[in-house]
């Protein structure tokens, strides 16, 4: 087990009615907040209302950032550090998705830098000081909920980056599964989606000896695997809304992470996927993941799938272990389709044209991973292998 | 799933040689400290010396209360309350295992309470506030490093009471899993059955539908049951050791009982043993644990039992249920056996003379666990069971 140092500050409000601590935690931090969200579904839901009341009924002075995009942008992150700056606000509170909350982040980091926001994107050390943020999660998926970090795009360079700091951690989320409820059906699958590839890029590791965490990471898939197909069939669940909204904090706070070497070598190929096509993030993950196991896949980690096939798929420990990996790899194909997700990027308008592209930027760092470490070659052959 | 707020402050430096945060971690609080450790242990250690070194080498003040019990009393809280209240200490540092923690947790209350220490060991209510505390821990085992709560022994009134307060959660622990290679095979061995217990008395609820935790919770016990027998027949085996000692702290910080009810007994009906005949807390718990499994087992329980033993034992899940659980607990008596724990009480020389004053204290906050209550002729039966 590799050294760590833990530091999960974010405090979680869980269940029906938590929204109701809303004023009592904000007066910790402020009296000016900026409201931070995307479409009309929590105007829909009833949120959107019930935030306003909170906030006008305890006198908490409020401003609005509306129409975040899915793929947050890095313009409305320069919208949100204006009236932010221009209002003295205190504290940027997201109602929404991890596109909202994300772009809340940066917002809240861009409120203490002089310069454009998209240069803490590109560098996070430019980043010194947060302002408090906090989140109302509606969409099981990003974690953003209770992580540092975030993605923005800018669509003029056709660049997804992630960036991320200490203090972008929400002071405090309210998790309430009921506002998950109104959530399509390809959304909760979308979202599923993106927690089990979280969970994934920490879990194929080289750092085997961390038995602990690889253990609770397969809790954490198995939680998915049990309740993405109920939270689609009967949105209603909440027991199934409960355990994929948790899930999804969880696999991306650190807990699974601490303590080991990672991968997120799909995340940055599918990063590029929806910075040049705008796709569904978790749509990405979910056509690239079974491509990229089967890519990586090698005497060298075969342990890791097999691992995988029997802990987490209930596969016979006394099969081969090259059967029981395949089988596996199949498993993980069958589960994201089952949930009607496609299995090839020709399949939600990609096509051949930009794969070399995509394989370029997406490498533009260094390889990707280190169970089996990616050049921009073999990202392009795992694009090809999932057109 | 039940309604929670996640709270989990402590910052954890985990890993070999991560001491040498010791003094800027310290600074951010304090410049004099109490130094809280029980015998020559660390001493013989190194760590001692150490600690000291880096403290004098920062200009850190310290004083020092030493001679703490491992079931730690009352009257060594008096004496670090009272060292701390004339010298203006400004945070309390635990070196050791769960006994000095719990004891700098109450010392570091009790600095702010007018009256005797004993009365916020009696009711936490009267805690108002707390002390900084940090811990650098040698034992696996209370999980006290992580969490908000203390136990402490009373010899003139035979009581063992816990208290706790959310300020009482350490600033920061530093775990580093070499300080245990020192650990004797028979104090592993507790160590191991104490933090199996803090599991059970999560994983054995009516919650049932806190899917994701009771996996985490299988999780956790597959680590040890894989872990503690390595650490006893090779002490210095890291991963062993870092997997018990990470293990130790997850436990019981609150992962794996948000959103759940939770039992408690089998810690209850302890607390009267040690309080009673002083023995090794994680000795009385594996001794009391298959007994009372047996006991609760019934119509209503059986599904729980079934749960564990196919999820963490690995027993066929095809086989009658009564037989999968009746095994399931045989095998956690022949696992506890295995660490030379013995399965009587009449083995660690307790005898049938105050079992029933014993089953009375246990029970004098009223029945123990809902899975199956516990009143206090309950109790006495299980004591009789477990004689």
């Amino acid at each position: 087990m590799l050294n760590f140092n833990y530091s999960i500050p974010t405090n979680i409000f869980f269940g029906k009615e938590q929204v109701s601590v809303l004023p009592n935690e904000i007066k910790k931090y402020a009296s000016k907040v900026l409201i931070v969200y995307g479409g009309g579904s929590i105007k829909r839901s009833g949120l959107y209302a019930k935030v306003i009341e909170l906030l006008k009924g305890n006198n908490i002075e409020y401003w609005e950032l509306s129409g975040v995009e899915p793929n947050p942008r890095i313009t409305s992150v320069r919208e949100g550090v204006r009236i932010c700056k221009e209002n003295n606000i205190e504290l940027v509170l997201a109602v929404g998705g991890g596109s909202s909350i994300d772009c809340a982040k940066v917002i809240a980091a861009g409120y203490y830098y002089e310069g454009d926001s998209w240069d803490i994107v590109k560098d996070p050390r430019k980043i010194t000081n947060v302002l408090p943020l906090a989140s109302i999660l509606t969409l099981s998926a990003t974690g953003s909920e209770m992580d540092a970090g975030a993605v923005i795009s800018n669509l003029d360079t056709n660049e997804k980056l992630g960036t991320g700091h200490p203090l972008m951690a929400p002071k405090f989320s309210i998790l309430d599964p009921t506002y998950t409820f109104t959530v399509p059906a390809s959304q909760t699958a979308a979202g599923t989606a993106d927690i089990m590839s979280h969970i994934f890029e920490v879990y194929f590791s080289r750092t085997k000896e961390a038995y602990l965490q690889n253990r609770m990471a397969e809790a954490l898939l198995k939680t998915c695997i049990k309740y993405g197909p109920i939270a689609m069939e009967e949105p209603e669940n909440y027991e199934a809304r409960a355990n994929l909204m948790w899930t999804s904090s969880l696999a991306i706070n650190g807990l699974l992470s601490y303590g080991k070497r990672t991968e997120w070598s799909v995340h940055a190929m599918e990063h590029e996927l929806s910075a040049f096509y705008d796709i569904t993030h978790g749509v990405g993950l979910a056509i690239l993941t079974p491509h990229w196991m089967k890519y990586i896949l090698n005497e060298d980690t075969l342990d890791n799938f097999v691992q995988y096939g029997v802990n987490v798929w209930g596969i016979d420990e006394k099969e081969d272990k090259i059967a029981i990996a395949n089988k596996a790899i199949e498993k993980t194909r069958e589960y994201f389709n089952g949930l009607g997700i496609p299995s090839r990027l020709s399949q939600v308008g990609i096509n051949s044209e930009k794969l070399e592209v995509m394989a370029n930027q997406a490498t533009r760092r260094g390889v990707l991973g280190n169970l089996r470490p990616l050049s921009s070659q073999d990202v392009l052959n795992i694009y090809k292998l999932a057109l």
